[in-house]
């Protein structure tokens, strides 16, 4: 199988970096890779969130906030990247194209933002596309897709199974509403839906377990395609 | 004023490249560049269309597909560049902050598509965000925004004036729904509302005088931010 | 066996991509890089032509529209790499030692016109040189080399078998005179020439067969070092 | 005048950005950009110490350590181009030519880390040799070159003046001692002394005034060449 | 004026670095850039020749000697960057387009070999060429084009004046004969022909007052366009 | 094992290109890189010497110097890649992390100068230390430490086994004393002695036998971690 994991920043660094966690994610997706092609995408998280408060103090430029996370997802991958040692490929990947060529050299590419009006989540989705992968992982601080908000609502009620469709519909209203209840931005939805891929949302406690996950262990949320 | 300039491949290069409107517009961007700061942002047209046609005819992948049209929007972009002469930055820009650089060296920077999964049109967007452009000026095939898509409508009836929040509206529908009428696609329409962007949206037949589009006159639709 | 293979962009690209054949040549690569490494080298054709004049009228300079051209034959790489798949290697390689690179990953590297001053056919002799292949298959519109212009006499025969030395004389006098008869011009010849490169050219309906083409089943011209 | 400025990571980002700080110190820096030519190089501080330590955890590769820090001090870097507006340089600059390509243009070019085995302190006195520079200003967490380590010795005194090669004796004891007092290390130290740049050292309270210090009127150290 | 000048690399480092002479020559195009805009290509030399007979001593791959030597070349252009100082762009031009852009920066880019398969007279005629250069002066170790070889006939003449046709017949026969006179290969001929070049051909000496040659005072060859 | 070698300049460009030298090394590389991992690090010489030297005529600038003396190397490098035919990856390498890649791919990469500030013996150590390196040789115009310097001193003593640290201090010593003994520069010394890397110092009589030297036997100094 192929496969592409888009692991959130505040599960890597939620306040700093969780070294226990990102050694554990490293040692499961080594021990995937040993029979899976594996490319992994890295979100910015809490020291990203800093950073672009701080930009934005200076300018309501929008785009260069963009930059700004960029450039912070990217000392993350580099984070990720110690971890896995010498199975992973030591630069951060920029291009999906590259990160077909990482995976013919049996190394595991990691990503991290890429360009402006994308978060990492649509990255993700736009690499599995391109890779053509079976299946992509998101790893995020909600261990699933819920019918409503869970920290607003008791009574929300986690989804194992959805369609792409639903994924899509639940990220726009997410979008549209203060109380949403989206793991994936719209955006990122619609590249799923588009590339009809195949895809595992999970919480961190399941992210520790990922070479279960991909067999189909988890506790979060399959979308069909 | 700074002003980014979204110029439609098909109004470019309808069936082969169109020397005359080439000339012509580039013509108006010089004198514009006179007075004022100028980018420019080229989109694919029927060249890119046939490519990509042909590459889905050997794979469904759609992030491939992009790489393509990108391809061809550059050389749609290296045309522009060709009319613009000494005025024109020689290289198809690929980089936000790279426009920014060209405009300091008061030449007109040309941008073609940028990343897999945007628009033409949301690079257009973005750039002028990231410019903090007083104004986007975009030159399609259809003359303005209508309340219902002309093509369809003899009845429809252009708006000469709408607001940002009006064009995401317009531009979702026009994605959900088959005789949708937008001009621009959602992503870059909620870039434009992100960025407060205002906006000018006209036909070819108004971009032969830009000069005079950039002061008001011209029959397209203004976008208010 | 190392094989470059140049494929004329009017082959490619007629005048709109032409995508059976494209398929065809694709599947051929493919059959042939399982026994030997295959480099490809792509041309411009007819929309590199269309877009070259528009560049014209707008200014003579030649170079100027030698990027141009390097723009279009990367476009028409990008359509031959669709076709290939996961066999080609997914960016259009611009330096001939990246060439060599992709080669040792087992891949099929394509390139299409790299600077200002050389045709792609001159671009394929100095890959074949560099890379110091055991043959170079020239894929064009005219199904080999005649002894004098078949397209304007009837009694043109078709060469068999020319030296290299005899391909660079047919190159020269096709430059001085109108009615010339050469199919690769001066410049790639003498490349041929220097690098002691064994040819063969042949036409569109051999090149169908390229499988058969590198046994030497065909009815084109072979240049003998 | 041509004028280097080296800002501690730990100044800029103590903990989280100082914003109020990075804006104060972006204010004079452009008040000093209308008469004299400005370049900065920006350090790691908090963030870059709790990434390397992450880091460490992984693997004792100093080397990749640093590839580890320069991404954040380039994010550093970040923080101050979004603090100067459009007189900085959109891009973090890697190498010391384009940071004179940069001054050229009338812009301020922000450096990061640029190599392994280099402090973003070493990277300060090479651009000031690189740049010829009249002056490098250090802005660090202690306020000026003591004779003795102020956080162990109460009678600790300032140096309102030394000379280069006394800053290389202090900057090598400095390595050689845990106690040393060191500001700069001792490969820094070096490259001053060989550039012979006339440098002033001084703490933050003073960087709020950098248009102050560059006339002399500061409570640092100044290191004669 | 915009003048393009082509050194040759034997010019430069006869043996090794003609010191007295790059200084002087760089006084001489500091000059003439206070009033015309000039970019430079540098040649290979000795060095360059040494190296390349090292590289062939291993492998008879003439493509990769011409990547040997372009490394020379740069590192010659390097030496006329130091002696011009902040007049000079500091990087190697590797392209036509950016040395168009230096230009646009008021300095001097200085360009060596950019890819197999051209000498470095055919960089500096295709430079002339992209730049629309109203003057390219060739400053060889000849002191002009002759009517036989200097060094075998005594009684060989120098022409004052010629065509571009007659220099590129001169060129053709100098590389098809021993005995053939040629200051310029016949592919930089054919670039000088095709984009109708006005060139002046001078010797070491006359070099020494660039600032006379381009006024006309020079005893070397005029090639009229 | 994985290994680095740092093969001095004037080692391999004594006066001109030592081709039997350069070839005889290829030979002992290709055979070591049968069982083990091996980079190549190229020093500067005599020509660097040269261009170095003439820079200094016109600019006192150091860090300009080293970015001459970089292209050297890198052509020196070349001459190194020409010998090692296609074991050796055909660009010059000028990151650690692409060194990596490159042993990935079975390929021997080869290195010359990076960054201005550092001799290519501390690329070599820092790329030993990024590599993880089981060993670093160091070839040298020298044939082992001695501990006093045996240009001057006849009765200098070789020293066939020494500590990092006790690198360390000689190579302190030499840079402060005329008479110092030092191969490898003091910052070079102390990455080695960072990286605890395990070193051989061997002249270039051994250096002919590189494949016995990794094994033990040779007449240098070894210098234990």
């Amino acid at each position: 199988m192929r496969i592409v994991f888009d692991v959130g920043g505040s599960v890597l660094v939620p306040d700093e970096p969780d070294v226990d966690f990102i050694g554990k994610i490293a040692y499961e997706l080594i021990k995937i890779s040993e029979d899976h092609e594996v490319a992994v995408v890295v979100g910015g998280g809490k020291v990203a969130r800093e950073y672009i408060r701080a930009a934005k103090s200076f300018s309501p430029n929008e785009t260069f906030k963009d930059y700004i996370g960029i450039h912070i997802t990217r000392a993350n991958a580099m984070l990720l990247i110690a971890a896995l040692g010498e199975k992973a490929y030591p630069f951060v990947i920029q291009d999906f194209r590259k990160a077909w060529e990482v995976i013919q050299l049996k190394k595991i590419p990691i990503m991290g933002g890429t360009h402006p009006g994308h978060t990492t989540d649509a990255v993700s989705a736009l690499l599995a596309e391109y890779l053509q992968a079976d299946l992509l992982v998101v790893v995020t601080n909600v261990d699933g897709v819920y019918d409503s908000d869970p920290r607003k609502n008791p009574n929300a009620r986690k989804l194992s199974r959805i369609t792409v469709d639903q994924l899509v519909g639940i990220a726009m209203e997410g979008e549209s509403r203060a109380g949403g209840s989206s793991v994936v931005d719209a955006l990122a939805a619609k590249f799923i839906q588009r590339g009809r891929i195949k895809t595992i949302i999970v919480g961190k406690e399941d992210a520790r377990h990922l070479f279960d996950v991909i067999k189909g262990k988890h506790s979060g949320t399959v979308v069909e395609p």
